[in-house]
């Protein structure tokens, strides 16, 4: 019985193609060291002036500020990731390679944040960040419109209204981070309250929470 | 029949929210390499003195200190981390940005600990641990508290007494640490024993694991 | 009922070795960190030129360039371990050991592609990163050829035509690396051309996505 | 019928005790971090002598011989690990702590390759890498006497023999590791040939594999 109930579950996993589940853990894997390897940043002051430790941790003032929006913006993107897959049955090839371009985004992050703790005045680290933001966000719209194709890789009854408000949510990102690359020119703090704003707006605009907590309530 | 499991399978998934298990690989994901990177502190010695190798081993001795505290403060967290989510049935966007925030914490151990290691005497190394510490015992009682409100997260039939428990085991280090951040600037040998004694505190007055070994006990 | 579930399952897993997800979870792992902590060799620039910090990203290119190749190399041999695994049924001692020395080689991308990009111009740096991309294509090769032999760890009624295809799949690698090392001697822009195409053709020739959608097709 | 069947998983969750997949997850993570930061102490050379690249590279040989020695001795450890953890049922407090402070030691493995791999002749970093590996092997040991007790942690019915073997099996390690740090201080030769042959005898005396054969043939 045990190896029935096996073979029947192996035949159906052939049958639907690769299972979500590795790329899933490669993707958890990759935001949970980009997130912490972004911690490699901040390093102890190797010696200190005559403020003492104090004036010494008040400098690494923008590498924190730098630290704290990658680490928002990773975990902006890791939900968006997981509540999409939600809905994901079977992976494909192309899933697969448009996932790992992606990942190679989030991998940048931390150059980026870098480049941008370093260089905070400088318009080229603030383009630089917000190409990587872009390149991210057009990744995930990418994703998302690829998935929800008529593909056989997620859920079939799912609502169309929630596909197309995934998509409107999806290409804030894409449409956002090419204006505040420009406005990083005029001013590179108007450019930096943008990366600020942009995972507020993606955190409480979202409509998989929304529909998730709709369809809970009517729950019996 | 495969078919049907699944579809099964999904509608309770979908109808309960999203399920706990990419947000548990992502925080196991976090500790582990925050628990790693703490080695990178030590590192063999670029010269050695008159006292060679020896001497350049003792010399590491207050980073050592700081990295044996630091893995069993992560240690600690962890586990209160694995016993709390082993109630939880389902993940709100709530809860996930508590534990990301929460996350964002335990990556900042390393760097807090990495300042200790180098400047185990300053108070403000001292308070600055002490103050991670304290985000993260803050933010670990908050979780409890919105987790165990009456949102459908946890278990509905989950022990009251329990609950109440939790919350007072959860709140000892919101409490003890800013104690040892005053202390600090009057000794910091003392807070560094309040650093040390706060884990030992958590791992031997546990309420979960007496919970589970009594109805373990009670099991036919 | 749920305590005679647990025994069959455990009798099941038991009787026929051990189950392959920690081993999985092992090597998701170490290609999540070696895919992430190729981006430290790209730094922020610790001083500017006259060229300000556009030139000193520009002057990034060959690392750039390095990063971008050795994450492909890593995304293909990911998916390719993934695919591979899926047939997988359990693993034993001669699997395991095979696998490690799989993720040994992958463990030296990040070293191998930190020389290729300090010195792109230099044969032995791009016959290192051959040799270390050859000796993995050619575990890859021997791993598939142990797992497919007569031992009980793929599922039975695999086609042979598949065992066949993938053999010749993988046999590439170890065929065109060395290839590559020769010709690095020649022209070290031949050489990284051939770094670069290798894996377009694996991503493109691949005879495990092509079997399951062939295989889904014909599903009813 | 979902919802029942959920609650019956957890109940019965409940009633065994904590699960074992987040501890494994946990260390798997440790695991692959520590595997995959050992290369961080291969470096590319930062300058080129006459010898050029080549000898750059031969220069890091003893580096290398400790990379390899350490990747070999961690895929030991957790071999190891994975084999005697497919016996439990569920663990507990005392079994959790034993664990973390075993990761403690895996932690610290990159930092005794390091300090090893510079010092090569030096008796004192032949000593503490052998200390690390005495700990670790110690810890293993207790680990095993722990978990096979009459505590309910694994399999009832497992064979006292197999469980006896095991015990044998692990104690090799504490038994050796003193003696090499004792040669070490004779000849650091003899003392790397010892931690050489020690995981060569680990893998090849393995007696869960052997035991998991043996079912495995007899199975109808």
């Amino acid at each position: 019985m045990a190896t029935r109930g096996r073979s029947a579950e192996l035949a159906t996993t052939k049958a639907h193609g690769l299972p979500k589940n590795r790329l899933e853990t490669l993707v958890d894997g990759v935001f949970a060291i980009a997130m912490t390897i972004l911690v490699l940043e901040l390093r102890a002051p190797q010696t200190l002036g005559p403020g003492g430790l104090a004036q010494g941790l008040v400098d690494l003032g923008s590498r924190f500020a730098t630290f704290l929006i990658s680490f928002i913006v990773l975990g902006v993107y890791w939900f968006a990731h997981h509540q999409v897959f939600h809905f994901v049955l079977r992976v494909n090839r192309t899933l697969v390679w448009l996932n790992i371009l992606f990942l190679m985004g989030i991998a940048l992050v931390p150059f980026a944040a870098s480049v941008m703790g370093a260089y905070t005045n400088d318009p080229i680290a603030l383009s630089l960040y917000g190409g990587v933001l872009g390149l991210l966000a057009a990744l995930g719209y990418l994703i998302w419109w690829y998935m929800s194709g008529d593909r056989g890789l997620i859920e079939p009854g799912l609502d169309p209204a929630l596909v197309h408000k995934v998509r409107v949510w999806l290409a804030i990102g894409p449409v956002i981070t090419p204006v505040a690359i420009a406005v990083s020119f005029v001013s590179t703090t108007v450019a930096l309250l943008i990366y600020l704003t942009l995972p507020v707006v993606f955190i409480f605009f979202n409509p998989v929470s929304r529909y998730l907590e709709r369809l809970r309530e009517t729950e019996p």
